[in-house]
């Protein structure tokens, strides 16, 4: 294992809750703050774990089971840490992920009903990292997905699910947050966009005063 | 889980060791017998599971990492037994299928280099089943590649490592064998195609008398 200097910062929050706002807000926060910033997003991240990706949420694979779609997950995962995340790490960079393993944890596993101790397993030897750093994006279901319809765009394979599903994984992204709370910070993302982006900021500047 | 009637058999062996003509054989034995025969093959065996292996041979995504290699070889197996191994044995169906589990022992295990505790985790959850007979065709690396590129074509992903990476998988597949006789028999596949046809024949009569 290489060693690691740099810091590992995830957005994670349900459909339409804003991350591509956020990312950015942490990207120019960051920079300013004169760290080498990687900007990635799972899964995907290489060109062979986008194609992963792609495979994992295109609708004709409708009838995906479960295992097959956690397995996907953390083969682009496995990809994205070792091409990607550990050698930006390796050399002191910050890299900020739209999404990683807490995603599995909430889709694959509450979502699925994948039981939680297979995937802190594959968490384990395939993840290899945990992030320094979580901003979990709270938002309702029904608001989140009235955002997410609004943008239009056809949903892809996982965004097509019920409503329960993401009730489901709003509450084991909100149950992560509550069991580690040195590492998440909770974003109320159904306020104003600027305020959220000044909430982020915040969360940023304290982080990094502490760090 | 279902209730499995039906048996699974899986035939296994490095490049050019005449998969192909074996399981043509063993249909044709299996379907003279009474069995309904599922011909299948790993990975792949359904849609996604071929589109899962498309990815995982394209010689495109030649950086690959071997945990990520393995979570796909599975990722496609978990999809396989889901929605064709399973049902065919649920209804009584004998499942031939070239290649299974033993091969991530081989390929991924022994070729490259996964402990494995990590893969027999994985067989436990998401291959969920063991093969009833492994017919193990056995041939020397140096004599199966010389076949295998007779025949043609453009190696895949795997098909273009090196000779120690394909006795590394020999070695691995001998082992197994010699660990399991029960289920294993070993075929010497340097004969001519009528001796290794004829033996697989006897094997395939005396499991079927067996069992």
């Amino acid at each position: 294992m290489r060693v690691r200097r740099g810091r590992l910062v995830t957005i994670e929050g349900g459909e339409g809750a804003g991350k591509s706002s956020v990312l950015a807000e942490l990207r120019a926060a960051l920079a300013a703050a004169g760290h080498e910033v990687v900007v990635t997003r799972e899964p995907g991240g290489t060109p062979t774990a986008e194609a992963i990706r792609a495979l994992m949420l295109d609708p004709a694979h409708a009838g995906m089971a479960a295992e097959a779609e956690l397995l996907l997950a953390f083969a682009a995962r496995a990809q994205h840490v070792h091409e990607c995340v550990l050698p930006a790490l390796a050399r002191g960079a910050t890299v900020l992920s739209d999404r990683f393993t807490d995603a599995s944890f909430a889709y694959q596993g509450a979502g699925r009903g994948i039981p939680t101790q297979r995937i802190a397993e594959l968490e384990r030897w395939a993840a290899r990292v945990r992030p320094d750093l979580t901003l979990l994006l709270d938002v309702g279901v029904a608001q989140g997905l009235e955002r997410a319809r609004s943008r239009g765009g056809e949903p892809d394979r996982i965004e097509r699910e019920q409503d329960g599903f993401f009730e489901r994984v709003r509450g084991a992204y909100l149950a992560r947050a509550a069991a580690e709370p040195a590492r998440f910070r909770v974003i109320d993302a159904t306020r104003p966009q600027a305020e959220v982006a000044a909430a982020v900021r915040a969360v940023l500047h304290a982080w990094l005063g502490e760090a």
